[in-house]
């Protein structure tokens, strides 16, 4: 398969794009690191990416950021930085990724465990994060014939905890979640919210 | 109680505010219809009205639209427009209202069905409604002490299947889709999304 993986060169974007390209050909794009760049916050720069590449089997997209804040010092601003970036940016590359996806193949995006297991400060993310599930379960039943649409839900990778210093329970190495995107490119499942069983 | 409903005068607001109005006292609030005027979408026109309204025990919001429209012919405007109207308008029912509940309170605000059983058409509602879910369920962490935070998930109003000639399953009465809102507001939930069982 040809694979466009949108962030590419991030904590959990690296070794998806290490496990997917031991079988398939990756075409990485990122915002500032990888060949191809891109910002998903912008249409025009998705569509001039999904231009450039052409004809893929699979677009997995594992980027998008949203704010961590508390509720009471989230701004309108910050709402809006989630709501273009993470949440409208990934509901794009849905958009305008589906013309490009060939026959067989899927569409992979990302939200989060604090889609359904918030913590105080996750209220924009957890917005965001659950707002794309939504959007994707519903996107699927209008996909192109032969063409999947899921979301993987990534628990904390441990590498971003010890980053940030965080001590929250459930996080597994990013190797491990990787495991997650190579079952929505190479697995059967549509319209379905990818995690690990709680 | 003193209980603020926003979109009183609609399908299911009518019910909900004769319901709770039965025992509390009900100060109605819609886009056009009611003695107090509000825009959801409009940040300024949603403080005024709690500026003029004062402290409540409880605030209701049955109101909010989005675009219901093949994902292909879904427009960036159609997206905007529900992210402003239903989606950020109720976020902000819950982030501008918070402060005007008294202890022992609560906020109620609505999604839908279609958040977690898209249809083909559904993709910028079934965003909105999920992104509503997720904000509601992280936000109820950090309200204050005593005050919670909940969602109706209404299933479809007979009335409005029946209005738009929609052949769907599981549609309910208004009147009886108004008493998961009395449960709401007078039960213990918090963080909760509120709907039938399936």
């Amino acid at each position: 398969m040809r694979i466009l993986i949108i962030g590419a060169t991030g904590t959990l974007g690296q070794p998806v794009a290490q496990q997917l390209g031991a079988r398939h050909e990756i075409v990485a794009a990122s915002r500032s690191r990888a060949a191809l760049p891109v910002d998903l916050s912008q249409p025009a720069s998705l569509q001039q990416l999904f231009a450039k590449v052409g004809e893929v089997d699979a677009i997995v997209s594992v980027a998008g950021s949203a704010r961590m804040r508390p509720l009471a010092q989230l701004s309108d601003a910050d709402f809006q930085f989630g709501l273009e970036n993470k949440l409208m940016g990934q509901v794009n590359v849905i958009r305008y990724g589906l013309p490009h996806v060939r026959h067989g193949g899927s569409i992979t995006v990302t939200s989060g465990v604090l889609s359904h297991r918030p913590m105080p400060g996750s209220a924009a993310i957890s917005l965001v994060n659950s707002g794309l599930e939504g959007f994707a379960r519903a996107a699927a039943l209008e996909a192109p014939q032969g063409v999947r649409v899921n979301v993987v839900s990534p628990p904390w990778a441990t590498e971003t905890l010890q980053a940030y210093k965080l001590n929250l329970p459930g996080g597994r190495p990013a190797a491990e979640i990787a495991s997650l995107y190579v079952q929505a490119v190479e697995g059967h499942a549509t319209g379905s919210v990818i995690g690990f069983p709680e």
